[in-house]
């Protein structure tokens, strides 16, 4: 076995892609790319999955089934029950699994894994109502999100790895002068990988953030086990049964990428974290459990936590088309993504535009109105929003409201396609500087601030240290000042923050474009990892070069 | 300011050797490369230095002037005093250089830091005498290993840096079609360095385990604080001198490389270990401080600690090389190099060969009376052990003389340049298997212990366990037969350790050919870095892309 020229070329793409960071795509995001039939029959397969038991792992000998999935569409239970093993099994079968892994090639792995990604794009429409109905998401967003956008992530680890694996000859041949002679040595060289890794899924973007992490663990040669969010199961169920279906056609073992469901009153999380056999570990999710996952001796971590993201309001060209950007950023799965803006910083001296200066005031109750609006037009409203995942989000929501001065009130978001859909428009608060205990906080979910500044120089320096101190992951800018962007750049550069300046029309601060954008710098408390830079792989495996008399 | 033509063409042959992985120096090992007077002339540098202030440092306001040097060759001290700052002075020193620095191209930093290698190039042999009378190394070998191989490995972390910090172009348009038309953004992307680089010296290889991580945190724009081991501070201090002198030429802030010096009795490396400022910390010495390190949150490590380096011996062509080189092996720097082999798996069964099988016995009497002839020959002993560097040392050859068979007792190695030289011949021991108490530690400098196996499977299971709880830098491996050559390599890489086999002639186990071996994998618990892999340097920066409305 070893690479088929067509899967060759993706990867070269890729690799190429990776290199130029100019717009690339292996997968298609239009739905209509995939087919006319393939919604339907996608429909068609989450209808029958409904109420069963997900029986496609190739994995033996369940010690029950559990399922706890609730659609945030329809609030009733999917119905769907998962395998579940002891968690010592699991890791015997990575471990054994491990020692086949790790001796093929770069090519062979690279094969088997891109193969998977080609079965799991014939199920990208299932994966999307799989997500739709764990996460909340617009069924446009599931589908993006989950499918092509999470597999040209996955392709983008994989890439970067296959690049990794071949830094360095296998072997050479070693001869030092010495004297009238000369030494001689035969070298060769492996990249070892590290051993089991683990990769805990977050309940928001049950793909999407989990598959960078697995592909990048298995290109370089560790197993994988694959620990998802109890309420977001079925999305990634799908991918890793098409990587043991890729697996078991090469003639691979299947354990070497396995599921290990948990349920929310028996999580399973922190034993196979701590199991010496574990070397590996991928996390997305709060803080709080991301830098224990960091602090666990003996492991390479890749976490990706919370963080606040700022966007600083200093001048602009026209205000309508970034009042317009800005509300549709953060109602976008209603500021449940983790690139979602949170605080707004705006100058209390007012806003400059091409036709004169536009008051605080004038402005927030235009960023206001642009949100409201979104959430009360009957068509872009759902489709912008889509639901709540957790009942946690609204009490928190909840609960926000009677903080600050509260500018827009949480509403029902009417959904004519599922009329009992757990939907929240956004809460829009307003804040002063001075305030910093309310916005220092990562509010998860459809919550905005608006904290009033006494000019741009304060608004950037609290946005950079909310950066320093809590993690951000994005930061959004308007100016028209050229020396201004300057400053903003740098400053906010030195919390390891990225800045997208003077977003209009239809590109968001909340979207980081794969083979382009790294996802998340890893240089400030929102995570130490970077969707996919070399690091992102390189910590997975291990140099080692071995030597013989020649 | 960028990288002149000659300076771009030594890193780009470099990046070349790096990649070749085949023999490459820029700075030749031999004296005699460096003319006819250098040795004179370094020596008159070194004696003018005696008993004075070591004020060549651009550093401003000494609080005092320190020194503690004391020869292993003459047992007097140096006299030398180097000055010493508040540590808080030294972070905000630190702090505003970064400012300036970071801010530099690739070019300009490795214009600046090969500039500062020609520099130190000019002292070499200055630098030899000095670390000659700081750690107890013979003088050929001080100055090949603080010289032209120090300064060989800190260019492969100049050229490695360089190198990953062009990873990705600095700009981009990015195009995404969209419908009927394109959305564009303008990208860059920056290579954003983490902050100030901590580095803590060791007391026998003062440069060669420094420089490395010195010049990777300097190339990748971190400013660096050298903080040298008390007892060996002289070579260093020529180092940082001629950075700084660098520097100053080229218009920089001359505290983007401190010197920090301390002394035994008030140590400052942790207070500044922990300062929030110090993002980056490399360390070479024992264990328990290494592990400490590696522990404080928030920081990128790069360590090297003790760990216990195994020869399995199964097989020879011819016992008299294979003895021999093995002898000098354990002889060299008297086993004070972090490379030494300690422990000698020998089967009970006896050692093959072509003439025959040689007998446990018969082998362990040629071994041992190799390492004794080495030590009590009047030309090659005191050139090949050197001297003792430290009192601890000798404590520990004294008290490992009756925990197991005495094989062969130290001694002084008579030494006619230095007769008050602190030496000792190595200590051999005999170990049966089930004394792993005993071959479990690292028990530095001149100490051997020969291991009694029933055969060589069980000699490299009981290797690869040190090397996995223990940790492991090296392992030497004998065998004509290729099916145990490959168990062996397979077994002791799942411990992520190098094999060398069957080592004879000039070149041993110790050594570690710079753009060719990587020195340390970072895979066990001998350290979390290697020399020179792209991790070494990645793990200083931060890739960073920021985007604007095109």
């Amino acid at each position: 076995m070893s690479l088929s020229n067509s899967n060759r070329e993706i990867i070269e793409n890729a690799v190429k892609a990776i290199h130029a960071r100019t717009f690339f795509a292996q997968y298609p995001e239009s739905p209509k790319a995939y087919g006319e039939e393939a919604s339907a029959e996608g429909l068609k397969l989450f209808n029958d999955q409904l109420g069963k038991k997900f029986d496609q792992l190739h994995q033996q000998d369940p010690v029950g089934w559990i399922g706890e999935e609730v659609s945030p569409y329809t609030l009733k239970p999917l119905g769907i029950t998962y395998p579940c093993y002891e968690t010592d099994k699991v890791i015997v079968r990575a471990g054994r699994a491990f020692d086949e892994w790790r001796k093929l090639s770069a090519d062979d792995r690279a094969e088997v894994l891109i193969e998977a990604l080609e079965r799991i794009k014939a199920r990208f429409f299932e994966i999307a109502y799989a997500t739709q109905h764990t996460t909340g998401q617009s069924f446009v967003m599931s589908f993006q999100a989950s499918g092509p956008h999470a597999s040209d992530r996955a392709l983008e680890a994989v890439a970067m790895g296959w690049e990794e694996l071949q830094r360095f000859p296998s072997s050479v041949t070693w001869e030092k002068p010495a004297g009238k002679g000369v030494i001689k040595l035969e070298k060769h060289y492996h990249a070892v990988p590290k051993g089991i890794g683990l990769v805990i899924g977050c309940s928001t973007f049950p793909t999407w953030n989990t598959v960078p992490g697995l592909f990048a663990t298995l290109v370089t040669g560790n197993t994988a086990i694959v620990k998802p969010h109890p309420k977001s199961v079925y999305a990634i169920a799908i991918v890793v049964a098409e990587i043991q279906n890729a697996l078991k056609q090469a003639g691979h073992d299947t354990n070497i990428c396995q599921l290990a469901v948990d349920s929310s009153d028996k999580l399973i999380t922190k034993k196979l974290a701590e199991h010496p056999l574990v070397k590996l570990i991928d996390y997305t999710g709060s803080s709080v459990f991301g830098n224990y996952v960091e602090s666990l001796p003996g492991k390479s971590t890749f976490t990706e936590k919370a963080g606040v993201n700022s966007v600083i309001i200093d001048s602009v060209a026209d205000l309508a088309p970034v009042v317009q950007n800005l509300a549709f950023s953060v109602s976008l799965y209603s500021g449940q993504m983790c690139t979602a803006p949170q605080n707004f910083f705006v100058p209390a001296e007012g806003v400059k535009t091409a036709s004169g200066v536009v008051s605080y005031d004038e402005f927030v109750k235009a960023f206001v109105a642009g949100i409201d609006g979104i959430a009360k037009h009957p068509a872009m409203g759902p489709g912008t929003l889509g639901a709540i995942q957790s009942e946690a989000t609204v009490k928190r929501v909840d609960a926000v409201k009677d903080i600050a001065t509260l500018l827009l009130e949480s509403g029902k978001v009417a959904n004519a396609e599922f009329p009992d859909a757990r939907t929240l428009s956004p809460t829009v608060l307003e804040v002063d500087a001075k305030d910093f205990g309310i916005y220092e906080n990562e509010l998860f979910g459809p919550i905005v601030l608006v904290i009033k500044t006494k000019n741009t120089r304060q608004s950037l320096e609290l946005a950079r240290e909310m950066a320093v101190k809590h993690g951000a992951i994005t930061c959004g800018a308007y100016t028209t000042n050229d020396e201004i962007a300057k400053e903003i750049e740098e400053e906010m550069e030195t919390s390891f923050t990225p800045v997208s300046f003077n977003l209009t029309g239809g590109i968001f601060v909340n979207q980081h474009a794969t083979f382009s954008d790294f996802h998340v710098t890893g240089g400030n408390p929102a995570g130490n990892a970077s969707f996919t830079n070399p690091d992102y792989v390189n910590r997975r495996f291990v140099w080692v070069g071995h030597r013989k008399n020649g």
